[in-house]
């Protein structure tokens, strides 16, 4: 069993597993082992939200399965490096299980990541990076991101992608649907694929912005949304990861989750109407150019379909 | 004209004019005068805002009218008890003139009153402010309210109001709508009337929050809700006030004043359903007595309004 088990390969964000180090791990099966260090009480703190929330009735099926990794409870794993050291793991779903050339982004929700509560030292340190990344001015930031293209795949160091000021963040959420997503005005070409249609990002988004509205339950705290898709516009999805921090809703909505999540839609809402309007509808050579994306793409959701214009994308 | 000036009655928050304090003035004529000061920049801050906004074309009408003061420039005038001194006044529009008996309730929204700017002590005073009241917690805070019942008015004194804890501020948007403020358990007795309705103040709080879905030019920090009806449920109205620390919004959201309004709208839609669940629209009794309450208000919109229930709301 441990011989099958690896790094993942497409991870953007948070403690990757290395000499002395903790971190995920995926046996190629569809399944993603988060290590609970006994060390730090976030790891239990996580196991005890995914145990809460998958036993709370209150929470609809439909947002569980859509917006959640499946959870198996936990299991021990020897550490990498280490194996004569034995570790309890969550068992959690690899949501990157089955893409060949996933495109991935990491977005940290919420204009602060510090809760009521919580310690003045964690308190300080929260406020000192929400306060020096995009998280107080936009409501959310980006903690890493990667997109296949075809000559290859383009990652910016997460530290640098750490330092993004608010307009690298929207240049990123257009480097996220480009082709040429290293040139100074990237495409925008898979726009109307991934983040447009019925199944693709923004209506998921708002899906899960439904929720949100209503939801008392929990106050998600330091949790980002993974956004995905695969090559060719596949499978788009949006997941929350990262529970270490979430507290009980007492009643009240998570209104700093709310907000982040709505400044995000309206940015990726732009980014779509851009690109519509810059593709234009009646184009015969530029619908011809998105029916062949549809076609590689096995979608038949989206109305419009947009490939790179002269103009760029505004 | 200086004789007819005088101090706003129902003013429930804010600076109050008085022996060498400057305060908003009223004219008992529509127009609401708020002094100019020179020694602080808040003033000419909040006078740049009215003018911008009042010029900007991409500011919906419906909403300019539906939930801003109106503005008539500024006017010179003496400042009471000191009647040689003259001061520059903006000239807003009275939003309680022509009521009787007004119930109104000052709701400044967002989890966090400090921007991006601001400098680092008027930042580390809000941030406090934030965190010692319900701002944080809940993404808004009642910062004054008064309530005119069968036998008087009950007003309770701002500084306890500002001291409310999260469930005191629930229990205030519940008495706010009761014949019985000041009881143990209020009776909710015209929330559907005050709160429901198409012409309520959930109708008007969600056009609100639809506009700042979308609006991205401004960013109300420290701004504050007016809510505000008469005897009886009438003409019940909702209002921005107070834009001394509105920023550019430059292309972002206010996802700080977004997420606050989608907190305030949950707990008043909770309300509402709970005098809609307890009254029953069926009860003959409750109907008589609701119709009874429509007639006396000139009201036709509501589809179920609420008396009194043994049961009280919950």
């Amino acid at each position: 069993m441990a011989a099958m088990l690896q790094r993942p390969e497409h991870q953007v964000a948070g403690h990757e597993a290395g000499a002395g180090k903790l971190g995920p791990l995926i046996d190629g099966s569809g399944n993603f082992f988060k290590p609970l260090d006994p060390s730090d009480e976030r790891g239990a703190h996580e196991l005890a939200f995914y145990n809460s929330f998958y036993s709370d009735q209150r929470v609809p099926r439909s947002i569980r399965s859509s917006f959640f990794p499946s959870f198996g409870g936990t299991k021990i794993l020897p550490v990498p490096d280490s194996p004569d050291l034995l570790l309890p793991h969550l068992v959690l779903e690899d949501l990157l299980h089955g893409y060949s050339n996933p495109c991935v982004m990491d977005v940290k929700i919420g204009a602060r990541t510090w809760y009521p509560n919580a310690s003045e030292k964690y308190y300080a340190k929260c406020l000192k990076k929400d306060r020096n990344s995009t998280s107080a001015l936009l409501g959310f930031r980006i903690s890493g991101l990667q997109v296949h293209h075809e000559s290859g795949r383009w990652k910016p160091h997460r530290d640098k992608v750490k330092k993004y000021a608010v307009t690298e963040v929207r240049q990123s959420l257009r480097q996220f649907v480009s082709k040429n997503p290293d040139a100074t005005d990237p495409d925008c070409a898979l726009a109307s694929l991934v983040y447009g249609g019925s199944n693709g990002i923004l209506a998921q988004l708002l899906e899960l912005k439904s929720w949100f509205e209503d939801q008392t339950l929990f106050h998600f705290y330091s949790t980002s949304l993974l956004i995905a898709y695969d090559k060719g516009g596949k499978a788009a999805r949006v997941k929350l990861i990262d529970f270490a921090h979430v507290i009980e809703g007492e009643g009240i909505i998570d209104h700093n989750f709310l907000g982040g999540l709505c400044s995000l839609i309206k940015w990726v809402s732009e980014i779509l109407a851009d690109a519509k309007t810059a593709a234009g509808p009646t184009d015969p050579q530029l619908l011809e150019r998105a029916a062949d994306l549809e076609a590689a793409a096995g979608l038949t959701e989206p109305k419009v379909a947009v490939g790179p214009t002269e103009n760029g994308i505004h």
